[in-house]
């Protein structure tokens, strides 16, 4: 049977890097060269970064991503990796138009091309916006193994470009992507693969990105699946690793090259000499996925690391307000970046209550960051006073001049500043703009508050587990949630208790559920009015909410576009 | 010749307002009838307002507007218009997805349906995202008259639909679309319409929306062009109108039905019945499109207008610096909602010069709306003393304390803030996150600086032939621009002469041009390279500013979308 050792190098590059990326793609080549692989495989654009929205339709930068990639087959032969096949994702760009490809890099040369066939243009992605779709499927044959690719979206199609692929006759499947995270994709990806594998007959080797990139984290978790859609090696999920596999194929039956189906099949030969037959064959093994709340919070952790290192930022700051939000923010930013460059800074004003101001406290001395206090009861009161403000007006002045504090501190000693709101109190608009919602990134805003409580308590019980202290104050998880920006106020005072209110807004936000459908689900008629008014009428204020990582499957943002101006009122009938 | 009394219906629908939408069909349907017409057209997706984006992925709305068009056909009937035959545009939905689509109502039917073919997924547009393209074409017999009839984006095709129909054979063509305004559009669309049409050999009624929706505005300018291409009528722009025309119609050479290239065509009969001839015709006269200058505020009006009372205020309120752009916002938002909804505010500050202080009461006395100082120097030195803020920290604490100020004002009165920064600002990052960029709506957001000189201008002399007071203070105009958030400071301190730098922007931004590009066409690298650094390193703070009416080729948000982690930069190579 012949054989072949394939490296999957699950890469975080970043986008618009070129020179940074195609850097990465020469060491990763030389290691997979040095650990002896034939083929290695990189994730989908890995020259570019994904996604790379309009810049792609400026033509100097598709030139320079084609330019690049023509120019990494000659440098990865004078590193030495010229025998290695490297399959490298990039931007095409030629006077037809621009493509979502892949490239295969072989002795100095580019020696194939794959276009992506279908492009995603749903949720958070545009592609129908940017790319031409591909309409050939390229077949290169490496010692004597003939691979074929397809490019992310193109997996997830039944009957599509992989089916193709099984009929005309492949050996191996290699599959570039850049595939978002999200809560339990993972559960999805895995026995999509294997029946693809099935379909095609063929082993497919699954190579996702890692590291985030604006509102989106990629968690690797690549993987290869024999032709019966057994799991033969899984990679660990969000960090970058080189997997290499040895692979003992069995072959097509027959191969077939001109029109198949709707697409015309391109044979490549590269080298028809098989590899020598080795023992014992290398096996990475299977490495198990991380746990539901495991996940999501390397999710969070990876997509705060990357936005404030990639933006060129060392440093953060944010309010403690001793409420379990900012608690589990700080936490979240301490493991991202470690305790010295986290600046915690408390805010009481009149109405905070002692134990917010030792909450907030305990959270800075458990996670080691650096703290202080800045009241602002005189700011308040100046604004207060000179323009006679009462009621909510008086509220939100509170959470502005915190605004304003955070902000001076920011631009005074270079801190980027988080906004701590999570994705509950953004969804029902239970947040003062230019108030709380004041940063440049928003670690937990795509995290309902009842998971915010759970992680919190995942994360002091890890600490535990590892002997090390519980970073989130006991007090912060256990009181009742408060504004605190009136004396005695709780959320449950203009809020449903928290349990109730994120199950409705998970069947009108990630459902898409109407007002009759979330009624038939038992929720009451006027609890669904009532969320969905709240929920409608705060579209304004999430326009300006900073970024902050996907980890859901509709993230407020570019994943759930809607009108501000909107009079539709979802109701009977 | 067969005669057709045709009337187009220029309407301002409201996004998800599905009875008012579909009050408005009837209400104008009554007013054709009334004008004796056989015909009506209304815009595309007028039952449902235009865009709708993510609104249409829930089954519940996307039902509620099938279900309202066909209500409508009855609702029409009896409103005793069963014998005028209304094109009605709106959502379709059934089992195998959702359509854009038009439908003709007749006899309290629905007597055809329409889907678009072409679905833009461009600029503003991501209809690739939500509809399944058409592939039919319907032709319905309208007194003997065969009406074929293309939505919106249809109609720019080459070789598209429209020559399908000529091909097929049609006496006359109908057009709804929700075509969105931007500067010279009306110039493009003309030339446009007239080539179909004598493409097809039959006359083309062009209708289009009116009205504001969250960053666009439709600005109707409906037509109607012979076989041969000629004008025969054009209505005002901006205005809601019922323009009624009367057609001899020289009929096609031939009718085919069936397979016509890519199309299946379909042909019903309605009513074979010519009208009887009648004399004198109607002509509506064609209207003249308006200069440039008066085109864009209108557009601004309109936009600042309806996003006002679509979101269910009454009065805004801005600060007014003295400057040039709060005097033309404050012009704005009085010819839009009347000097009495309109609440301007002076903030001096300790930098703020006599000239800011004297131009900003002009300002308001000169337009008649409301005025109020709240000097902000107390705050601003609150926050200074205590925080121990210098230099640029300083500088932006001034602009958050009149952020914060009128944002007291807005929740204690109830009033829309308006953020009053121009395109150029917004480009280059010379504005303060949560400062000068606060508001819910900014009406000159998509206008670069040197334009809003002309449109003050222009306004003035306008004022000046109608024999009003000009409204914008002529020193607001001269005076060279200064942020005064320091002592003696001005614009061009920190940017290059705005005459340059607009030129520079519009050749990056409108016209997404690289670094070689720019320096061929003459501008210096330096200056090339400082500009595009200027607007890549702004790119956060675009995304937290407030919507406002898009005016150029490429505005800023929906229509331009940029990664903010972005490592790419221009240069030479």
């Amino acid at each position: 049977m012949p054989q072949l050792r394939l490296a999957l190098a699950q890469v975080n590059p970043c986008v618009g890097d070129l020179p940074g990326n195609t850097d990465l793609v020469v060491h990763w080549t030389r290691e997979a060269a040095q650990a002896g692989a034939h083929v290695v495989v990189f994730p989908e654009m890995v020259v570019t970064g994904y996604p790379v929205e309009d810049l792609v339709l400026r033509v100097s930068f598709a030139h320079a991503s084609r330019r690049a990639l023509d120019g990494l087959a000659g440098r990865l032969a004078d590193a030495g990796c010229a025998d290695v096949a490297a399959v490298v994702g990039y931007v095409d760009a030629d006077a037809a138009g621009v493509r979502n490809a892949v490239a295969v890099l072989h002795g100095g040369a580019v020696v194939a091309r794959q276009y992506k066939h279908h492009l995603p243009n749903y949720g958070v992605f545009d592609e129908q916006r940017y790319f031409l779709p591909g309409d050939a499927l390229t077949i290169v044959r490496l010692h004597g193994v003939d691979v074929g690719m397809v490019i992310c979206e193109d997996i997830w199609q039944d009957g599509g470009p992989i089916a193709a692929l099984g009929r005309a006759g492949v050996d191996l499947i290699v599959s570039p992507n850049a595939s978002p995270y999200e809560a339990n994709k993972d559960d999805v990806r895995l026995p999509l693969v294997g029946r693809r594998a099935r379909e095609a007959g063929a082993p497919i080797a699954y190579v996702n990105q890692t590291g985030g990139q604006d509102e989106l984290v990629f968690d690797g978790d690549s993987m290869v699946v024999g032709r019966d859609g057994e799991l033969l090696a899984r990679a660990p999920q969000f960090v970058d690793h080189l997997m290499v596999v040895d692979l003992e194929l069995t072959g097509a039956p027959e191969r077939v090259a001109g029109r198949v189906g709707e697409f015309d099949v391109r044979r490549t030969i590269v080298s028809d000499r098989p590899v020598p037959a080795y023992e014992p064959l290398r096996f990475p093994g299977v490495v198990e996925p991380l746990s539901d709340a495991a996940e999501v919070w390397s999710a969070l952790v990876t997509g705060l690391r990357d936005y404030v290192h990639k933006n060129g930022f060392r440093t953060v700051v944010l309010g403690l307000s001793g409420g379990i939000d900012s608690a589990v923010a700080a936490a979240l930013a301490v493991d991202a970046l470690g305790a010295d460059a986290v600046y915690g800074v408390s805010m009481p004003s009149n109405y905070s209550s002692a134990h917010s101001r030792s909450d907030a406290a305990e959270s800075a001395e458990r996670t080691g960051m650096h703290f202080e206090v800045r009241p602002i009861a005189d700011m308040v009161d100046v604004f207060v006073t000179q323009l006679g403000l009462t009621g909510i007006a008086e509220e939100n002045v509170q959470a502005r001049c915190r605004g304003v504090t955070l902000m001076g501190l920011s631009n005074q000693h270079g801190h980027l500043v988080l906004a701590t709101g999570n994705k509950t109190e953004l969804a029902v608009g239970y947040s003062t703009i230019y108030g709380d919602a004041v940063g440049g990134f928003a670690p937990i805003k795509d995290v309902p508050k009842t998971l915010v409580w759970e992680l919190a308590r995942w994360r002091n019980a890890e600490a535990d587990k590892r002997g090390e202290r519980p970073p989130i104050p006991e007090n912060s998880i256990s009181k009742p949630p408060s504004a605190e920006l009136r004396p005695d106020q709780l959320d449950t005072d203009s809020l449903p208790p928290y349990g109730l209110l994120d199950a409705v807004l998970d069947g009108y936000i990630e459902g898409d559920r109407g007002f009759q459908d979330l009624v038939e689900l038992g929720f009451s008629p006027e609890l669904v009015t009532r969320v969905l008014r709240m929920v409608d009428a705060a579209e304004y204020k999430r326009r300006q909410y900073p970024p902050g990582t996907k980890t859901t499957l509709k993230a407020f943002g570019r994943d759930r576009r809607l009108p501000i101006t909107n009079a539709w009122r979802e109701g009977a009938s």
